[in-house]
């Protein structure tokens, strides 16, 4: 595997996001991978919401508070939120019970581009939209405020550097040959975000809401750690936590490589910039994209696979969160 | 009167902001005359609260929704929430009664700079805080979603320049003169937008809940119309209409007219820029400063009249709003 193609996930700072704007080089003009990924998913959130949300459990519901979480600029949050709200709508229908109205919460770190963000709602939008500003790994809403939260490729990112790689690692931005060190480092540092994130959601998260987590993955593994699964049986319905799929995003374009070296740069390259200088950008991702087209075909396996989890929070007291 | 002086609260447009960022000529650097007004309104907003608020109708509420409507940019936002939230955590400790958690909505036309409100967010605060990007004439927020509503220095705003105004006075900056025709257009389009805020807030603030509308005013008048008055009596008591106060905010600095003018350009110069053209900004606001320099005595007895409007939220019957 390519070392190189790590760095999205494995280098990420607090507080990052995504470039901003709505140019060549923006995150709203080179996401459409991600836009495959809320296409793909759209059925299994419908079948997560038709088996698993019960309207019984939120008697008298006025208002349906749904959350993305690290939802960038859009306009992926959009077809998510939007998927999101179709399946309660059906599910409120097929039962008979009084739709609720909707309010959205859109959160991304501070620095996200929330301006860029509010001018490209849908305007024909049937939800209450609001910015919610924050790092996931902390609590961002009140206590049991929340009906629905999802989030797609997002808990990949790290709060930080783990302190091992600043360390021993410095100013090296290629790691094969890196050693184990390297990556219990990393492993451990997504433990204790992934840890933080469940702990956050878990305070809320009305009894009977549902969370999806999307994430990239690997043919050969899930990213999470016993840790992390511990907490999320204590409060979280773990019946489903084997309900995690594969979905497989269709490649919508011919251009791959030129395409994914495009989308890792809006993602990336505030990282790398902050890291090695602004120079190294034009030079590194020309080189990114030769690289992609010497192995085009382990490219187009790679990113075909996405976990999709869903989670049900438990009828557990929440007084202690 | 310096018909040049009402540019600001006469020719609004829908979507106009404040300017944004936090340069020397931003609305974050020149808003000092607002948090004069938030200081004074501070010992008002505590009385109202002690008087009006009580937490008995709201029995067994988790979260306190309070939001600034026209919140700009800040910091005067800050203050008057925190404000608010000093009043209501002193007045359920007063009663005994568990106090909420508090969320705090800000709420500014979509065009604002909600990038530099969020990143200028009080570390310290005790609240969750979310930006709501829409039009305050329409609704916002859910049905029956809000505990307190403010609006500092926000509804002399106008939806749009009358039409009248539009066809008969165009390209002309300076009233003075300008006939009754005129005052009735402005006085008509101020009645309608005032009627559409009170129409929808009426269904966004729950039963029990307040609202509080600081104005600038006239030491001769108050701005509404008797039709707003009638919605008033309708949806929110009526009672505390009479409480409109006048509150003087001390001038903290020697050099009003200066302070004056780069206050008014910071809240003006986009609106001018997009009717006259950015070139004319520059001699317009010295021009502005020479006069007020010239009727110093009138700019300082004028800038300390405002309306410190309270209204609660009757329980009645929500379901038509």
């Amino acid at each position: 595997m390519e070392a190189s193609a790590e760095i999205s996930s494995k280098t990420s700072l607090n507080g990052y996001v995504m470039t901003g704007g709505s140019g060549n080089q923006s995150y709203a003009k080179n996401s459409s991978y991600q836009r495959d990924v809320a296409d793909a998913t759209k059925l299994l959130i419908q079948n997560a919401v038709s088996e698993h949300l019960n309207p019984r459990n939120f008697p008298g519901l006025e208002t349906f508070y749904v959350t993305d979480i690290g939802c960038s600029v859009g306009p992926n949050t959009f077809i998510a939120v939007q998927n999101i709200i179709d399946a309660v709508n059906l599910r409120y229908q097929i039962s008979n019970d009084k739709i609720p109205e909707f309010q959205v919460l859109f959160n991304d770190h501070t620095q996200n581009d929330f301006n860029t963000l509010f001018k490209s709602l849908p305007l024909n939008r049937e939800y209450y939209a609001s910015g919610i500003p924050g790092s996931f790994h902390s609590n961002l809403f009140p206590r049991a405020s929340l009906h629905f939260v999802h989030t797609s490729y997002s808990l990949q990112w790290l709060s930080c550097v783990p302190k091992e790689i600043i360390t021993k690692n410095k100013g090296r931005i290629y790691h094969i040959g890196a050693g184990e060190e390297v990556t219990n480092a990393y492993a451990k540092q997504h433990a204790a975000d992934f840890a933080n994130f469940l702990q956050a959601r878990a305070r809320e998260v009305v009894p009977g809401g549902l969370m999806v987590i999307v994430l990239p993955s690997r043919p050969n593994g899930v990213p999470h750690s016993r840790v992390s699964f511990n907490i999320l049986n204590g409060i979280f319905s773990s019946t489903f936590a084997d309900l995690a799929k594969k979905c497989l995003p269709k490649i919508t374009t011919q251009d791959v490589p030129h395409v994914v070296s495009l989308g890792t740069r809006a993602i990336t390259e505030g990282l790398i910039k902050e890291h090695f200088g602004e120079e190294i950008l034009d030079g590194l991702f020309e080189h990114f994209t030769n690289k992609l087209v010497e192995s085009l075909k382990d490219v187009e396996s790679g990113l075909g696979v996405n976990l999709f989890l869903l989670l049900k929070r438990k009828d557990e007291d929440t007084s202690t969160f």
